[in-house]
């Protein structure tokens, strides 16, 4: 079975066609602003990556909230699209069936049909980046709950007391672990004078610490950068923490640009999460694994919403 | 079909036996210290509840960690039981088909099926207790995890510079939305003058306060009691929120002793909730709800078991 799927970002949209778990065809097109600019192009895209072969269907990853009906309902990152009926849209014009879900349960997806959640059943994605995306799989069915916002890992509260987030809460793990929770302890650590080769690296000036400086000064093998990346490996897996007791996964799967970094962030989150795990003793051990298909991961899982498991349960797909 | 449920206490069994959702029978027996004895008197009350009649199953929910064999195999509140067979040796004995599962997973499929969580495909029930016990129903269908141990939300960390658990984190959510949070807040405004009435209640000392005389005080219509209570309202809809973003539930149901006060601590959480939640504008409001089964929820639950929804997925039934 070949299908086609799309992954539609705030700045461009990327097409595969995917057969048997495999891309054998990519396509990207910058996105317009608009909503049926954007449709034209969903379509134009899909049609152009299918070359003429017969599909079985499209998949669509968007950035927002998805309805069950296959509606865009909410997408702050895409001026001027808002209540956008994709599916229905989409179906009128090619004619094929049609899937639309979020862009983070299509990365899940992806990364659990062909790349590294492979083989797990019940596996949570948590994509590490400016802010946390997330996404489970349970009983090897997408969790999508009661309105597909199932997986907001991000906006989970970790210090009540902690700094202001955009979301209203306070202290969400997204201010922690993230680019910028990464800029913020290498600013104290250069603040503190821990920090001699990061604080060189963004020009002398500590509130000018971004979280590049020590990835960068980590991957030249800065052991103060690199004490860094361990804070921030500790924050990842409190919150690592939290979903296991919720979940009991096998395996975290890691993505999102700060994992680039591999087992610079990857040792101390295992570290930390081995300790901090309370029950560690009486369950077999977690895998904490860096995510394998990149920036292809949401499209991949798109196409794949049409295998079994990522289409109805666990939740109803739109 | 008529099923049995036995609900193993660190101090008493109870069992039911039930038909069309509703309790038809009802028996219970002290616990007794050994597993060999647990095996036999498991045995004895499921047959007396049973009285006869044709029985399609025995369901038993379990106070600790059940694997996919229906073996018990840590129980910290039953002393002299390590990895107990208890389905195997049930089967045995009683020539009937058993299903084991945690005790908190049974009261959370007992709610589903036949108490305040019917209706929802998407719930997650929290006991509010001495500690926090949980339980999710996803898509239908009760949410096990890898191992049998999802829904253990009561060790979510809110705060990693919180008080010491026994569990070995700082800060877990049952520091503070149970029994003994409850009592921590009523001291402290017992010591800061906020707090006459409870303080009387408790003797005159600040340090003797304990939940109780809050829950105590409030129900009388003492302002001051009904302002703590007010308090640990927000820390249980602080958890709330996170699990609301991690699995987007229609409704939560919470059951355990807090729960008694009713609306004194529900009017708060659901205020407090509705504000913290970041994404409330964009979907349905979510329901919280008090639990309707008490004691007997475990028992019903494990009756249950057999029913379409609770057995198999998601998450393998032991």
């Amino acid at each position: 079975m070949r299908t086609v799927g799309v992954d539609l970002g705030g700045t461009k949209c990327l097409a595969v066609a995917v057969e048997g778990g495999r891309v054998i065809g990519e396509r990207r097109v910058h996105t317009p602003a608009g909503g049926t600019a954007v449709l034209d192009a969903l379509a134009a895209v899909a049609s152009d990556v299918a070359g003429g072969a017969e599909i079985a269907g499209v998949g669509v990853g968007v950035p927002g909230l998805v309805d069950r009906g296959g509606a865009l309902r909410f997408a702050p990152n895409l001026p001027g699209v808002v209540d956008l009926p994709i599916k229905a849209e989409l179906e009128a014009r090619l004619g094929l069936p049609v899937r639309v879900d979020n862009d983070a349960t299509c990365a899940t997806w992806g990364e659990r049909q062909a790349g590294a959640a492979q083989g797990y059943d019940d596996v949570v994605l948590v994509a590490l980046g400016t802010g946390i995306g997330g996404g489970i799989v349970a009983g090897g069915h997408l969790l999508r709950g009661a309105n597909g916002f199932a997986g907001e890992v991000g906006h989970m509260v970790l210090d009540p007391a902690g700094p202001p987030c955009p979301c209203g809460q306070r202290g969400c793990w997204e201010r922690y672990a993230s680019g910028g929770g990464l800029g913020r302890l290498g600013q104290a650590a250069a603040a503190e004078g821990r920090a001699a080769r990061v604080l060189a690296l963004a020009g002398g000036d500590p509130a000018a610490v971004r979280g590049e400086h020590i990835t960068a000064a980590a991957a030249e093998g800065d052991a103060e950068a690199q004490a860094v990346l361990a804070e921030l490996g500790r924050w990842v897996a409190l919150g690592l923490v939290n979903l296991a007791n919720a979940f009991d996964p096998q395996a975290f799967v890691l993505g999102g640009g700060l994992v680039e970094v591999g087992d610079l962030l990857l040792a101390p989150v295992r570290a930390a999460f081995a300790t901090l795990l309370a029950s560690g003793a009486h369950r077999p051990p977690i895998a904490i694994v860096p995510a394998s298909l990149g920036e292809h991961a949401g499209a991949i899982g798109a196409a794949c919403l049409f295998d079994a498991g990522g289409a109805g349960r666990v939740g109803s797909a739109p």
